[in-house]
């Protein structure tokens, strides 16, 4: 399918929200980067690419590496890995204490910041190097070779880090935290300062529309039951605690990163990505989600 | 397609775990419920009907009215539904107060207890008998016009309705609840007590993989859009707090009742309810969500 | 000792800030009154009374029901009355539900609602009208007949009880409520509506502060063992989420009123009665507050 | 007075309840602490001292350093102090990290760990070495010149400190922690393990019963009415979770530690201090409570 018209008609329809919301900013690098840029990729199989407007500009894929990482972890852990967190929806802002509290230590889901630290745990029992285990899987998954992480910005998440230390050191006291807090913090911040663009992140993502497979490789990064499953959990808890609510407008599988990316994938035909940096209070991009939002009602094509 | 040697052969593999998990007990009526039945159902738009065990007996809907409900008040109200309701997982169990607190009286989402009894304000607003009209609402869904409700079984449920009644004063603390309380958990607990089987349940459901037309009607029940956007909400929030693990699993938008039911549907293809009263912790019947589980399993066939 | 020139130094530095803060506004009865009005009443067991301002106006007690419908369920329950209701500060706003949820219908002292509900419970099941009952007692501390509460502001308050029928429905549904729950909720209200001045009330905690004994009767309320522990419960409970700060500033055993009525005792000496309607946000009267912080640092007389 | 028959006679009715309970077993230095020990002491102004059992046996304070820790850094900050620090019961368990989200990093009170981290974090910025300056002030209060603290239970504190450090990182999201979180629980864990005895805690206690001013050396600690004020707080939330029920039934200001220690003072008379280390599930010490009560009773003293 061309989807070019569509992303066209979509780009020339969001421009007058560009820049509506608010930039991250408890750090400076996000807060400096300029609010109104806006950029769209869908990618097939085939490798065909469709884009619209800042499409190759890199940004910090924040916590879109969360739904990388929890690849990368299941590939290694297999089924074990839900003993030491959860599947279901936080129904609480993404990075609350209070949950993690009354159940014991294991968060909700991987894509809750608490979740994410127990999957970069897990990460750096398995590798020398956790941030370069996923920075290199990254690359093959998008099959470009300079991908990396911006180090200032990892700096710079690492300076104010206190909430995710809090919780680092919450889920050890329950006993589910086996590396030390503080390198398990350095590679989860690394991880977070990936840079890619729309291209790179719809390529990344596209082995979860296709069955597990890595188009451009035809390796298999995990079976088709697992990448359904994978889809899944994005469209139940891949939106922080607008999960619902995104499910219910876009209706496609998911994950969001404060840097303004929203990744996103249609079973079966293509990976997409937005990127839009201004943000809804929920924290997923505010042009973004209304982008994906017309895909979906323009193609007809969502999940449901 | 024909699902009937599919349904034999679930029907098979289940026999061994029937009667594992608990009968909801809170009522007699519930609690007498020989937990060890088990029936299947599904029903593409031509009005193939496929069935394994128990699925022409008859059984409490429950939590599955929640639902039919919906779906009467959205006819009705429109977009503004909303605003009195939440679209989001509760990410607590299904009847606590502690999030309604949190929220000024806004449910989370409309298949949890409070939203439905503001959804079932709602329909008292609207009807001189909330009860009648969504009997009726049953009646031409499934095709099928001796469907009523267990006097007994709702009078059961009035008599054990302090928390429910608890939550509805709560939320009219909060103004959301407009009609007396005591009226409205009359027509709550009689939506509760509604008794259909899973064939009937199944063609109640294929408007809503129908693009919103009941097919045995042509009538449309609600539009397209909107049959996809309920359906992303069964499978974000219809299996009360294990719709992450229900979605991850199954992969089917489904509503899940205390009476053992289940009611899910393939878009575009079919109706499907499966019915077992044993429970899982979690409410929803333990099964039934294996049989759905294989289902889709079997078929290679769900949303994702 | 006389407290005469203590009162008078009170009431002229109190002046300045007379009508600071809100008063409550939940019923029209409660909201007219005039917000700068003050009132102090000093009382030992001699009868010797001394007084400043508006000390013989009555106004609604409100809250300070609480202490005495405590005292007289009491008489009739002893110690079987705390596997009802706790004797722990609540550590919330005093109307919460979060904490009754948390610990399984049983409120966590008689002070905040949801245990004045509890209490009020019981005096339904002993006495033929509760109301009554705490009216013809407060006659009898006080040593005044013609006490009695209004019924318009009872109305008032139980046309807004939701919150209340919430929490008296949600105890139910643990067990723990035993009469209907708009019987109970009628005569709470009707104890919020009792009517008082400050010489009343004085008069009417003497018993505390006297080793259970009413100076007037000679009577034994309850027993000295007794007086002291319902002293320490208005120490540690009684003025809303602020008793820590209360002890603090103040150090007396004291009960306060959304009236904007406050009720001490010193122990061994008197007792004590402020009155001015505005309110602190944690909903303890303002200048009332300030008045027992002056007369402790005046006296050098608290109970540490 | 002479409060040895007294003594003797607590000493005497409590065996049969020592070792009752559970000692606290987080670290193996306080589980191998043989359970069934007792000491009391009574220390008057003129250093008048009572003792019964082991009242000579030093143990680990544990949380009854946050006594000293407090009001040595409120002899340096005043009531700034109470920008960073509530003075009201926390309502949950002790170490719970619900309210302090709730609350911004604020924590309810000083006798918690949330708060005692933030006073430690206080003691951190005013002394070079915040330990020592405790443990000189605790020589001071008690006249006797070799306490100290012991290595191995600090150590051992310090390996098991994950929820300690999760809170002390929380707080400094909400920049309510100033120096580094691992200096302040370096500190923290070895105020903990501070060793004294019930004669020295009982004499160091005096200062707070005696209008501030130590007894032994004549020095003014803190002025009388902030004596007054502590002594409130240690009513209101000395004693754990069971400040109500032990001020209901105990009557006196105390702060207790897991150790089983609790230092109690009779205003105006004595400092006390009992020993016991087998713990009631509140974490107070089960024979010291206790022992405490019947204190109060055979006297006919409290504060109340």
């Amino acid at each position: 399918m061309n989807y070019q018209p569509i992303l066209d008609r979509i780009h020339a329809a969001i421009k007058p929200v560009l820049g509506e919301g608010k930039v991250a900013s408890y750090i400076p690098e996000l807060a400096n980067v300029r609010a109104d840029q806006f950029g769209m990729a869908v990618v097939d199989f085939a490798g065909n690419t469709y884009v619209a407007g800042d499409a190759q500009t890199r940004f910090s894929i924040q916590s879109i590496s969360k739904l990388f990482a929890l690849t990368l972890a299941f590939q290694r852990e297999g089924d074990s890995l839900w003993s030491r967190v959860g599947r279901e929806p936080s129904g609480n802002p993404f990075n609350s204490l209070v949950q993690l509290e009354r159940e014991h230590g294991i968060p909700r889901n991987p894509f809750i910041n608490a979740g994410a630290l127990v999957i970069t745990d897990m990460l750096a029992s398995r590798f020398v190097n956790a941030e370069n285990a996923l920075v290199d899987f990254m690359r093959k998954l998008s099959a470009v070779n300079d991908i990396g992480y911006n180090r200032k910005v990892a700096a710079s998440e690492r300076s104010t880090s206190s909430r995710n230390a809090a919780m680092a050191h919450f889920m050890k006291s329950f006993g589910n935290m086996n590396n030390k807090v503080g390198d398990v913090l350095d590679a989860y911040c690394r991880h977070c300062a990936i840079e890619m663009n729309c291209v790179e992140l719809a390529k990344s993502a596209c082995f979860l529309a296709n069955g597990g497979v890595n188009p451009w490789s035809g390796e298999t990064v995990i079976d088709a039951s697992s990448a359904k499953r994978l889809s899944a959990l994005m469209l139940t808890c891949g939106t922080y605690d607008a999960a619902g609510d995104f499910a219910f407008r876009v209706g496609l599988p998911a994950k969001s990163g404060v840097g303004g990316g929203i990744v996103a994938i249609l079973p079966g035909e293509c990976g997409i990505c937005v990127w839009s940096p201004a943000l809804e209070p929920s924290g997923n991009s505010h042009a973004g989600s209304l982008a994906l939002e017309m895909f979906t009602s323009i193609t007809g094509r969502s999940i449901f």
